[in-house]
């Protein structure tokens, strides 16, 4: 057998956002206790509502433990069309919406239906951990443009046009522009303007543009959430959403991809993801069902999730405050999705880069964060604002205590 | 945007055995009863067992809805460590099993972890329908020994030989060899003997040997099945399975991978596949809990297992008899999984090929099967043998009727 028996491209395959669970793992095995603000998982201390629980044991004691249609079943479909006509006034046909075992898998279908070797998608940095690696494991390279820290962590919309013009203009040009919003790890909602000028220059270039949007319900008090399917109607777009994180339901794996426009790009890409989830047979099956209830009681939703986004609120305001006293970072104030990113001033610390950071962080004071650097953003790092606020406000003094000891 | 944006990969992506789904689901809605026999589900005519549903729901009731374990939560680990232990004598380490979405989805990250464009991989025709799709998702192609329906379909070992030897002559070799056993779509059970020659091909050979084993525990009265797991000890190797089949737990999408070896290919891969789960985060959890229980509960499993086979078999045996007054077509019989594969005499009929003989079976007698060419097996159709007894000898009825109605 050859030297190493992986593919080039495996070698781009990896998660900066669980590399020190393993790590973790063992400190807790040593009787430490790890507080986790590594994970987006709302459910790890939100217990998932009662009522979807049911809703999962009834589909269960029901029998639909069965192989169930590939693109999803039609109660699931039908929920997310009503859903997306209630809360965007969007007229969706249930062609237009597949099901997937969560966004993950969205976004493995959609880069192999789009990227041969050699192509390139423009995603904008900071990024999901995701995004990169799902264009390179089909050999396919990123542009990255930038959301501007110093902007609130806008889109720097001159430099992206740019790279549109100058990326475009080769024979294969670029194969879509990937958007997140609200933003994780930035926690950043657009404003509709920004959006507005993103949707106008995916249409200027011709450019599929598609936008995550699996945050859309945690937004917080002052901030108003747009959705792309709002403003790009009349060309190609997708828009990925699911059910883990407004539906508190991360372990179920259920998200979606939308294809609201009929014409042949948008038709090609819905038929061709089709395919790829007729290749797998199925989603987990009770999980849909489930969901599907869920989204169908709309009285019960709208009071846990605002329950789930005040708690997160809260929690944020109090974390923000407290790292403010900390003058070795300095953090964008988040307006939705339950993440914050601070810029570490490595100047003022005696660490070599953020990753050297976020480990001796969880060594020394048993707190797990991720590294900037696995989200294209060196010198910074992510916390997640789950934990209940006494929790939160402890890493947070533990973190600002770590700094002054590690401070030049 | 180009005449089409799809990648030149995404075109192999496409499933033989769903492509009439829609059709049958039009007829379905005309008021049509059809009878389904394309889908390899178990729980659509078995439901899933009790005590595996109580334990479903025990996991839900108990919280066991966050994100898990990306490489499977270590109560399924342990299960499949303690399966293969008391199954198969077989020492395996924690770090040696990983539990996916199914296995196709194991199928999918193998694929991109090995193959990179222009490098192939070995399978034998007739083949599962993502076996080619997979490999070819990634750029690579497939060369196809075969199973030989003339010695009761068990494998083709000359021709195997002489494609390994002409195969991996070349500077990159062949990635990997593929085989099915029990087989799906032939219902073969492969003989110790026959494994064995495999087994000292690929160690010959040097090419890492991929042993899907899903239908381990679907064996008929006379057949014995071995796995490869019993020869292969010394080489790299590794073994797909799943609760799908055994377990009769189609929809809650639990597969997994062994990787039993400790060298240095065999770690490469098993570490590699662990990347490809951490970023798409976990398989669904409360499925996970749900099988680790089920495997652990050996009395239950045992006794609803041998029910499921014992009815298997006698579907099989009534269905074979029948389908012997038929002299349009000719089965070899399987002695396990719960397929059966008839070669077509197209001479015999006035058809063009195998697709346009399931289409109008099922237009005309509204008996849904899979034609063989999207197994690599043209003139050939595959018959799922889990429906009832009375429901499945009035389909085979229907077909001699249909080939009678039609035979030239």
């Amino acid at each position: 057998m050859p030297a190493s028996i992986l593919s080039d491209a495996s070698r781009y395959v990896f998660s900066a956002i669980r590399e020190e669970d393993d790590f973790a793992e063992d400190l807790r095995r040593h009787g430490k206790k790890v507080v986790k603000l590594s994970s987006g998982d709302p459910a790890l201390y939100y217990p998932t509502p009662k009522y979807i629980i049911d809703a999962y044991t009834e589909a269960l004691r029901s029998g639909r433990t069965t192989y169930s249609r590939s693109q999803g079943v039609i109660e699931l479909v039908d929920a997310v069309v009503e859903r997306y006509r209630k809360r965007y006034s969007l007229a969706l046909s249930e062609e237009d919406v597949i099901v997937t075992s969560g966004v993950a898998e969205a976004l493995t279908f959609i880069n192999s239906a789009l990227i041969d070797p050699g192509d390139r998608a423009l995603i904008l940095r900071p990024y999901y951990t995701q995004y990169p690696v799902a264009i390179q494991m089909f050999g396919g390279r990123f542009l990255a443009g930038d959301y501007d820290e110093e902007d609130d962590w806008n889109i720097e919309l001159d430099g992206l046009a740019k790279l549109l013009k100058k990326g475009n203009a080769g024979r294969k040009g670029i194969k879509y522009l990937l958007i997140t919003n609200p933003n994780n790890p930035t926690g950043t909602v657009l404003p509709r303007k920004a959006l507005e000028e993103v949707v106008g220059l995916a249409n200027e270039h011709r450019i599929l543009l598609i936008s995550d949007e699996i945050y859309d319900e945690i937004v917080f008090g002052g901030a108003r959430f747009t959705s792309v399917c709002e403003l790009a109607g009349g060309m190609p777009y997708l828009v990925l959403n699911g059910a883990s994180k407004a539906f508190d339901a991360t372990g179920f794996r259920i998200g979606y991809v939308l294809a609201p426009e009929g014409d042949r790009t948008s038709n090609e890409i819905k038929r061709k993801i089709a395919d790829y989830c007729r290749v797998r047979l199925s989603a987990n099956t009770p999980a849909q069902y489930a969901i599907a209830s869920a989204m169908a009681n709309g009285a019960e939703h709208e009071r846990t999730v605002r329950e789930l986004v005040n708690a997160i609120e809260r929690v944020v305001d109090s974390a923000m405050k407290l790292l403010g006293e900390n003058e070795c970072v300095r953090a964008v104030k988040p307006n939705g999705a339950f993440y914050i990113f601070p810029k570490i001033r490595m100047d003022r610390l005696r660490f070599k880069d953020d990753r050297e950071f976020v480990h001796a962080l969880l060594k020394e004071e048993l707190v797990q964060t991720t590294r900037g650097s696995g989200f294209g953003a060196p010198d910074h790092f992510r916390m997640v604002a789950l934990a209940p606020k006494d929790i939160m406000d402890d890493s947070i003094r533990r973190i600002n205590g770590f700094c002054d000891r590690h401070s030049r």
